[in-house]
C-alpha cells in the first residue's frame, strides 16, 4: 500500500493533498520510475473518496510529467519525472546545519504557487500566457518618456517617496480614469505594483486565516494563490461560459447567494470583464444584480478591471465601480495588459478609509512602488501614448481574436465548445465529454502546441475537459497552425475512441507493482 | 471614568493598547478639547498597571499632538490635535453601504505601520530619516544607464520577467558579492522590492500567526510592522549600546540564549551593522557566538546587511553570512542606503532551498520586481558607478559623522551619552534621566529641529530618555546649528529642574475633568 493520509477536513482540495502526497514519495524515493500505481478507481476505493479526485491528483501529475498512463495497462511513475517542466525542491545538502523545511510555515498553498508563469519553450505555439505581444512594444517612445522625467525631476524620482504612489501618477491616471467616467476623489487611489500586489494588500488588511473568500470557479491562479497561502478559505462560485445565452455569462449568482448565505464571506473577487480564464463578461443587468447581493450581504466587492480596456468590439459594459451607488466596491487595475507588464504598475480605487488602510499595508510591505517606473508612465500618459498604444493593441488582438474565432469554428471536431469573448486575451474550450485536456497536453506539447488545461484555474470540481487558450500573443498564421494541430489532434483521438481502440497489452517491463 | 478595558494576554504591549484606546475615544468625541484625562499615577492605579506604562502611551500622544501635559496642572485633550502630523482615519461616510472598519482584519499592528516615515517640513533641521543624501544623486550616470539598457533590451525588460529576478542583476550582483568575497552559487540569489519586501517573504515563507522571532530591542519600526501585522509574537533582545565597552555592542546575547530557552523561535532578525537604530556594530567574537547559538538552538538567522557598505573608519568586521559554516544565514542587503530608494531594489542570499521557497512566495506576492529598476541597477554596477558613487557617500557621510560627534561632544550636557558608530546613518542618544525625548519633541520642532524619540523603535521596556539623530541626510553647518539647539534646550530644561521650578498653578481655563 502507498502510505497516503488524506484530511477531509482540510480546506486543501482533496485531490491537491493528494497529488502533493504522491510527489512527495517519488522526490522522497518511495516510488521510483517504473513503479506501476493503482488505477484512479482501485485507490479511490482504498481511500474512500471520489474517483475523480484521484482522476484529477493523477491528471495534475501526468501533466507534470511526473507520471505516465497507458490506456488498458496501468499508470506508472514516469522515467523521466525530473525533466521537463518541474524542478523539484532541492533537497537539504549536508553542509546545512538547519532542516529548512521544517522551518517553513506550512500549508502555504504551494501547490498554486507554481502555476502563474509556466516556462514555456521559445518558438512554439504556446497559447498559454496572457501577456501583451512585445514586439509591438514602443520602447522607443517608453524611452524619451523615461529620458524626460529623469532630467526633470530625477532626483526626486530616486529618492524615497509615499507609500500610496508617485503625485504626478496619481495625477495622470485620477485625469484618465476621470475621463472615463469614473469621479475619483484625491485619497480614492493607491500605487501598487499591480493587481497581483493589489489582491496580497488587500488580503492583508481584510483577511485573518479562516476568513472567508468568494472566487470566481474557473479563476485566475494568482488569485488562489495569495488567499490559500494566508490561510484563507477561498469559496468558488461558478462561472458560467454559455456565453450564447443572454444574461447567464460570467459569476453564477444564484450560486453565490447561496455561498453567501452558508458562510460569512469578507471579499468577493470578481473580474466582471473578459474574466481569466473564461473570456467571460457580466451583462449590465447581472452587475447591478451582483451589487444588490453584496449589499444586502454587506460583504465587499473587488473589481478586478485588468482586462477591460481590452475590447474590441461590441459595446462597453458599466464597470461595477460605476454602478456602484453604496460604496462597496474595490476597483483594482494594472497597465500590464496592454503595454509592458515588466514595470510593475498598477492601481487600486475604493473609498477613503479602504485606501488609508491599504496606504499602511503597502508602507509595511515595501514602502512604495518603483518611482522610475510611475513616474515614466505618468509621462507616458500624459503625452497620450497610452491611448495611442492602446488603440493600436486592440486591432492586433482583435485580428487574433477572429482568426482564433475564425479557426475554431472551421477546425473543431463537432462536442467541442468555446467562449465568443469580445475582448481580453483568452478562449476557454470545453472539449467532448471524456477527453482529458491535461492527458493530451504532453502529447500536444511534442506537437509544439502548448496551453494551459483548464483544471489549474479551478478552486473545485474541475472539469478536465477543458482548456485556455490565450490567443494574445500568437500571430494569425500561427494561430491558424496552432488550433489545426489541435483540431487534427482531438478528431484522431474521438476516432480512437469511437473504433474502441483502447484496449492494449499490459507492458512487458513494467516492474512490481507498489500496491 | 474613561471607558478603558486593556487586555494583558495580547502580544500587542499594554501602553499600545492603551494608547489607541485613548485616540479613539478623542476621535470618537469621548473625549474632547480640553478635557482633562487622569495623572499617569492616577490611572495606573485604576487600570492596575506599571505608571510607566501609562507614561509611555501618554508620551506617544503627546509626540503626535493628541494630549499636552502642563507640569504640575495635569494633562489635557489638545486643541488642535488633528493638525500636526496625524491624519485621522477618515469616519465612514454616510454614502457608504460598509462599515468598513468592521471588515478590516483586526489586530494587525497598526500602531506600529504609521511610524516608518514620519512627515516632516522642508527645509528644519531633520535628524529624522535614515535615507540617502540626493544632493549627491549621480542622476546623469543613473540616466545613461537607463538609456543603454533601454535601447539594447528593452523588449526583454518591459516584458514580463522571473520571479527570482532579471538575470543581467542577478549576475552583476553576483559579480560584485563574489569581489566582496561570498562565494555565490546560482540559485541563491534572489531579487526584491527592498529589504522591506525581503522581511515580508521571510515572513511569509517561514511564520504563521503565534510564530516567534527574535528581533532587536530597540529595533526598525519596519521590521516591528510586518511581523505583529502577520500576527507574529515579537520577542525583543536587548542591543547593548555602550559600545566603549569592548565585545559587548549589538544583540546581547545572554539574553538572547535566555530567551531561545524558554521560547520556540523560528527566526532571529539582526543587523550587525550600524544598526538602526542604535547604531552599533557586532565585534567578530559576538558574531561567532550568536552563529553558535543559532546553531544549538536551530534557529535561522536573518542578517539584514543593508548599512554595512557604510563604513566611514576602522576595519571592516566579517559579515555573519561569511562566517556561516553550517548555512543558516539568511542575508539580505539593499543598495537604498547608498543610492535611490526611490528604485526599490534588493536581494537575499541564502540556501537554496530557501531562494526557492522565496521565489514561489516572491511569485505570488508581486510576480516579480520591476526591471527596468533591476536592469538599469546592472549597468549601474557594470560600469563601476555604484563602487564610485559608494566611495563619494562614504566621505560625504563620514565628514557628517565626524561633525555630529565632535559637536555632541562639545555641546551636550553633562550625563548624556551617545554611540559611536563607525558608519551607517544614525547615533543613539541617552539623555539623563528623568528627561523624555518623546516629550520634548514638540518644543525642539518648534524650535526647527526633529528627530525620532527612542519609544518609536522599542518592542518593550521602552526608555522615554533616548532619541535617534539620523546624520546622514544633515549638512555639517546645520548638525551644528541643530545639535546646539538641541544642547540649549536640554541644559535648560536640566536648570530648570534643578531650580525646583516645576510647579505651576491650576490653568483657569480648565474643563470640568472627565475623572
Amino acid at each position: 500500500m502507498i502510505p497516503l493520509q488524506l484530511q477531509p477536513k482540510s480546506h486543501i482540495p482533496l485531490y491537491v493533498q493528494l497529488r502533493d502526497q504522491l510527489r512527495s514519495l517519488v522526490y522522497s524515493g518511495d516510488l521510483r520510475p517504473g513503479d506501476r500505481i493503482p488505477a484512479s478507481r482501485e485507490l479511490a476505493v482504498q481511500l474512500g473518496v471520489h474517483r475523480t479526485t484521484v482522476a484529477n491528483a493523477y491528471a495534475d501529475l501526468e501533466s507534470e510529467g511526473l507520471i505516465r498512463g497507458f490506456v488498458g495497462r496501468g499508470t506508472y511513475i514516469s522515467d523521466l519525472p525530473l525533466k521537463r517542466q518541474f524542478t523539484p525542491p532541492p533537497r537539504s545538502n549536508g553542509s546545512s546545519g538547519l532542516r529548512w523545511e521544517a522551518l517553513f510555515a506550512d500549508d502555504r498553498g504551494d501547490e498554486n504557487l507554481g502555476r502563474l508563469m509556466p516556462d514555456i519553450p521559445e518558438g512554439e505555439i504556446a497559447f498559454v500566457t496572457a501577456k501583451p505581444s512585445e514586439e509591438f512594444f514602443p520602447v522607443e517612445d517608453f524611452r524619451r518618456c523615461c529620458n524626460a522625467v529623469l532630467k526633470a525631476e530625477g532626483r526626486r524620482i530616486l529618492q524615497l517617496g509615499s507609500s500610496d504612489g508617485y503625485p504626478p501618477l496619481k495625477q495622470a491616471l485620477t485625469d484618465l480614469l476621470n475621463g472615463e467616467g469614473m469621479a475619483l476623489k484625491p485619497g480614492q487611489l493607491l500605487i501598487t505594483d499591480g493587481c497581483q500586489q493589489a489582491l496580497d494588500l488587500l488580503c492583508k488588511a481584510f483577511l485573518r486565516p479562516g476568513d472567508s473568500v468568494v472566487l470566481e470557479n474557473p479563476t485566475y491562479p494568482g488569485a488562489i494563490a495569495i488567499f490559500t497561502g494566508a490561510r484563507v478559505r477561498c469559496l468558488g462560485v461558478p462561472v458560467e461560459t454559455h456565453a450564447g445565452r443572454a444574461g447567464s455569462a460570467g459569476m453564477n449568482l444564484e450560486a453565490l447567494e447561496s455561498v453567501l448565505m452558508q458562510n460569512r464571506v469578507k471579499l468577493i473577487v470578481v473580474t466582471p470583464d473578459f474574466q481569466n480564464p473564461t473570456g467571460t463578461t457580466m451583462p449590465v443587468n447581472e452587475r447591478r444584480k451582483l451589487l444588490e447581493i453584496a449589499s444586502r450581504f454587506q460583504v465587499a466587492v473587488v473589481e478586478d478591471h485588468i482586462y477591460a480596456r481590452l475590447r474590441f468590439r461590441e459595446k462597453e459594459v458599466p464597470s461595477l465601480k460605476s454602478l456602484d451607488r453604496t460604496g462597496i466596491v474595490i476597483h483594482i487595475d494594472s497597465f500590464s495588459k496592454v503595454a509592458f507588464p515588466g514595470m510593475r504598475v498598477g492601481w487600486v480605487v475604493g473609498p477613503e478609509t479602504v485606501i488609508e488602510r491599504l496606504r499602511l499595508v503597502k508602507q509595511a510591505t515595501d514602502l512604495h512602488t518603483d518611482q522610475l517606473a510611475q513616474a515614466t508612465f505618468a509621462e507616458f500618459l500624459r503625452r497620450g501614448y497610452f491611448e495611442k498604444h492602446l488603440a493600436k493593441m486592440k486591432k492586433v488582438y482583435g485580428a487574433r481574436l477572429n482568426a482564433i474565432e475564425k479557426t475554431l469554428e472551421r477546425l473543431m471536431p463537432a462536442g467541442t465548445e468555446w467562449t465568443k469573448p469580445d475582448g481580453g486575451m483568452s478562449v476557454w474550450v470545453t472539449l467532448p465529454a471524456g477527453l482529458d485536456a491535461g492527458e493530451m497536453l504532453h502529447q500536444l506539447m511534442d506537437r509544439g502546441v502548448h496551453y494551459v488545461p483548464g483544471r489549474y484555474f479551478y478552486l473545485q470540481n474541475p472539469e478536465p475537459n477543458t482548456l485556455r487558450l490565450g490567443f494574445a500573443g500568437v500571430d494569425e498564421k500561427r494561430i491558424v497552425r496552432g488550433i489545426a494541430t489541435l483540431g487534427e489532434f482531438l478528431r484522431l483521438q474521438i476516432s480512437k475512441r469511437e473504433r474502441g481502440m483502447r484496449r492494449m497489452e499490459e507492458p512487458a517491463a513494467a516492474r512490481v507493482a507498489l500496491v
